[in-house]
């Protein structure tokens, strides 16, 4: 049990998440496996398309935190997990899984992964990005009309009804349970090295044992 | 040169500031020498107690910064320095100074360090102690009480008047330049072994070269 160390890295939609997690994958390759929040995303099979695009994707009820909590419990023992998929050009999971397998480092990555007590409860190190709500947007709507199909107009819209009120309502506060918080993110060259220098330490420690 | 590494710790008063100078020193013992900002408070031997009992205390400009990024270079260069001393008692430099002798890793410690450009250009590492406003008036009120000879009305009247404005108006923004946040300071377990770690790299590089 000892032997794997799983990590959060959360922060607010654009902050520099994805960024940091590359990085470390990159570092750190097969010793670390990632698991992303946004792949809990409830299915709703039960609703049509026009019907999906209307609900509320951030705020902690629209995932299946209970089943990721259970996944990294599986993880941590040794398992493997079969994580599912989240497809968000049709707002609804995948028929797709994608096998988890353990590593001694599993990274836990997502908007509101602080927010869930249950997931906070399993992690031994917790980082919060932090970057200014404006920089957020400029990445949100560049990545948004690029990789997911949607309007300026959309992704704006969305930004004010519902993903700015629950960052302030959700994410904001869930800061609080930080260990460490990195402004910018993947871009933080000292942040990275102090990060990667402490999961260096725990596979040289797993290494020994 | 390139064997100092100068690590600023900063944070708004009583957020822990001092816990996590504590335990680094404890920990690195010889490796580590601290300078602190508030013994480089300017002099101010023109005016009365009680004149100088109502200047502004919380701003940049009642510190001699220049003297401190000046000793900062020469300790960078390997050259002992003459640090003044302030006495809280009687709101005035000493007539002591204390011998700074250069170390492998230099401790900047200060409410304000990060909102002077001068000092901030000196740091190799910036770390921000982040700590609720309320959590740390409950320290400072204990701490002025007990140790600084000052009366409850005192110093939470100077918490209204100058402390509260100016950390809003420069401790806050200046949480921009850090590369860490640590929510909490010396007890936050995990920010700390971080910190030791990056640290120890360095003081093992440096032995190394």
């Amino acid at each position: 049990m000892q032997d794997i160390m799983i990590v959060g890295v959360a922060g607010g939609s654009g902050s520099g998440k994805t960024t940091l997690t590359k990085k470390l994958v990159e570092r750190f390759g097969d010793a670390i496996c990632v698991v992303h929040h946004d792949n809990y995303y409830r299915a709703h099979d039960d609703l049509t398309y026009e019907e999906r695009t209307h609900l509320n994707y951030d705020c902690p009820d629209s995932f299946e935190t209970e089943m990721m909590v259970e996944h990294l419990r599986l993880l941590r023992m040794g398992r493997s997990v079969h994580c599912p998929v989240y497809d968000y050009t049709v707002h609804n999971r995948s028929s797709e899984t994608v096998l988890i397998e353990p590593r001694p480092v599993i990274l836990v990555e997502g908007i509101l992964i602080f927010a869930e007590p249950a997931l906070v409860d399993q992690m031994d190190i917790k980082i919060f990005v932090d970057t200014d709500a404006d920089i957020r947007l400029c990445r949100r709507v560049v990545r948004d009309v690029r990789d997911r199909a949607r309007t300026v107009e959309n992704v704006t819209k969305q930004w004010q009804d519902t993903v700015k009120p629950m960052h302030e309502m959700y994410v904001e506060p869930s800061k609080k349970y930080a260990d460490i918080i990195v402004p910018e993110g993947g871009k933080n060259k000292v942040a990275l090295d102090m990060i990667m220098g402490c999961i260096e330490r725990h596979l040289r420690n797993t290494q020994e044992s």
